[in-house]
């Protein structure tokens, strides 16, 4: 078994992620979860051009979030994201965001994956490049 | 030249819609924008299944809105939106925000809005219907 | 035990809804949620003008989503929410989202809830009136 | 006069900014901008940190935002921010976003930004930096 891939990427807090109770609201991280799990992809060979040439998706079918701490306006944030777990048309990534400057965790998160053949909307056996993860 | 259609839509405002500063986040409004749009369209014949089913598609080419007070956390806002004019190949709706406990208007904004037939891309004229409302 | 309140949203699919895979984006599910257990706390005494007022605000810990069938453009939804859980600090509400036209179960949620006390952030208590939704 | 300030920052097209058209959504773009104008701000002594520390902060007033191509899933942009005018209590900043691969100019935009005293929300005069760009 290969070692699974990883990726970090790199956020700075804007206005339209915070809300009136001066944090992060909740569904703002789910785009930071979804930028890194997208390079994430681009080193499976399912980047974003890749799944719109193929028609082969990627679809999250399920996602896990926890709230530890919460991240403020202009806060530097490295998301760290990673290849948890292959099955046969399943696959999950592990993430975890960190605030810079006090390197504070302040989300984890979980989130399941499945391959779907467009437009048809079939679903797919997880792509050959899959095998060498596969626990 | 028939009287011109309009709408209104009534939204209460969400924790995801405000930001740090206490009040509704500037690109938040466009969504409420959006919708009463949304719905002015339908009554010009432009629903979104009749989109999706025609591929004919009304797509925004500008907007400018103003912004004159803020809206706060759990606001209940009415918005108004019209048909304001109406030309070969383009439209443009009218849109204001008022605020119901206190009646003050909040945000005005103008869409200029063009028909692209999908998936070519390919500009369109304005369908038939819009003839009647043309100045 | 009292019977535990739940409430009932309407959503009709917008296009700032979708994605490029032609479906409700697996992250605009949340803010469905989030109308629907908004007008839950306020069944509950937590208001967003009341939690404004006392500072004392409900905030999300942990997100469950399943995405079961995908919602399409201009699709109209019903979303359930109710609570599911009473604890000493924390409570849970638990969420479905059905097609209005085929009945279709969509995406099933469940969230965990703290108290806390703003602009400390300090923890606090479940209010009175939850003591008698305590399992 | 000093030559005035002007940034860059680049984006790669998520998901989250596509809609069912294939194409980046209309409100997605305020989030490109509103990215370049922090990191303007940021050059004008505005950062997000320096206005959560003294309250004043710089709030905008109007957008207009023309939208000449669309971007696609997957593509690279630049987003050019600049400060195009000052005044005395308000100032504009202008941007364009074109698409690396091909040098296509997608969008035009313009923003009118107000200082405000918060909390209070009283108007404030523009700081002492922003004289020397004065026209």
């Amino acid at each position: 078994m290969a070692q699974n891939p990883d990726c970090k990427t790199y956020e700075e807090v804007m206005f339209y992620d915070t809300d009136a109770g001066g944090v992060v609201h909740n569904i703002a991280y789910l785009r930071f979860v979804e930028k890194a799990r997208t390079l994430l992809g681009a080193k499976l060979g399912l980047s974003l051009k890749e799944m719109s040439e193929s028609g082969l998706y990627a679809v999250v079918t399920r996602t896990e979030i926890d709230y530890l701490k919460p991240a403020l306006l202009g806060d530097k944030l490295t998301v760290h994201g990673w290849l948890e777990d292959v099955g046969k048309a399943r696959f999950c990534c592990g993430f975890e965001i960190h605030r810079d400057s006090d390197g504070n965790r302040l989300v984890m998160s979980r989130q399941e994956l499945a391959m779907v053949q467009m437009p048809e909307g079939r679903p797919a056996r997880l792509p050959e490049q899959f095998e060498k993860y596969r626990s």
